[in-house]
């Protein structure tokens, strides 16, 4: 069966591949399963029928049969499960893998969430420029921890895993932001994640939806 | 094979059962697991050898023969999926329990964390009294949501899961702020889970770390 993802109408990263619909396609495209997307606009998003798939008015939400799901990171667990190629098969190493999933989301990702929060939304509060050190310095201590866990590897924990798919793209969010440069083995461990072909479809498929709003296709 | 978890030797939430630690102690009890605790304090904390452990420093961890774990949520899918209890037989129930599993650690936790951090750590910065409220409005959202979304329902998708255990402990970091007063069902929502024997056990044990601490036992 076909699963059906939901996606931004019009992406409020303009295509750079950042939103959490991103991670769906990245992990369907590695494990070579088909979808269908739908594309959801930002009124549509907060209204009861888009509220009864993900009840935080987000994207993405997964549909196969009669299972819905929310959340990026149990719909990337949930492909994992059903599909060779993201978990290790041993025991060990596939909780260890999780572990890397839950990392990614609850370690690494909400101070990298804080600081978009701070650039969007309190930009032009008195704060911002002098509590934005603070926030980059909260990610930097993280990045730090992760690279020196890291070390040489190629991945976090042996092959390549569902814990290095959501970690690359967590680390995306870094973009533009200069922070990831300061540390040289995190910006080769994101590049290597990009080069993966399974990225790259997966990346110019949320650049397609993008780029035809944008043209008005 | 007892497990080994660690928590912290002197807990800065004096005993509330706040700490990360309490999640693990809870799913252990649901189950019927015993396991061992390690205290460590913030210096070991941030050694080598803990480090070896925990890549950022943090607790909990556990250890089990050659399986070595961190990050709360991995260890309570790892408790859960090794034990009968947590999650439910069927697999699109599963899945879905999986993803409140998800849901308290990515939607729900971060912007709560973030209020702890602005009430610990910004205080004395002079937007401190400007910015809380703004931060606290971002929690109202979720929690208007996740409260809809409950309903009258005892727990968030049929029996209890670990996604309620998860759930409860993030929401309970709000306690002393007023936030969850202003959701009804939510705040029962957290008393029902507190209500639950092995919470309570879980509960005494963290606290029983706590009280010999402070009389030097």
């Amino acid at each position: 069966m076909t699963p059906t993802i939901t996606a931004f109408e019009r992406s409020p990263d303009r295509g750079k591949g950042q939103a959490r619909d991103m991670r769906v396609r990245w992990a369907l495209e590695e494990v070579g399963q088909p979808y269908d997307v739908r594309l959801v606009s930002f009124s549509e998003m907060k209204q009861a029928a888009h509220r009864a798939l993900h009840p935080f008015g987000q994207i993405p939400t997964y549909e196969e049969g009669d299972l819905v799901l929310f959340e990026s990171g149990a719909i990337v667990f949930h492909i994992a499960q059903h599909h060779a190629g993201l978990l290790p098969g041993d025991a060990n190493a596939r909780a260890r893998a999780i572990t890397w999933m839950f990392c990614a989301l609850s370690t690494l990702e909400p101070p990298i969430v804080d600081r978009q929060y701070a650039v969007l939304q309190e930009r032009d509060e008195t704060w911002y420029t002098q509590r934005l050190p603070i926030v980059e310095d909260r990610i930097r201590v993280r990045l730090g921890e992760l690279s020196a866990r890291l070390g040489d590897a190629d991945w976090l924990d042996g092959a390549f895993s569902a814990g290095d798919l959501l970690m690359v793209t967590v680390l995306r969010r870094l973009n533009g932001s200069g922070l990831l440069d300061e540390y040289p083995k995190l910006f080769a461990y994101v590049a290597r994640g990009e080069a993966r072909p399974a990225f790259k479809r997966a990346f110019d498929a949320q650049l397609a939806v993008f780029t035809a709003a944008s043209t008005g296709r």
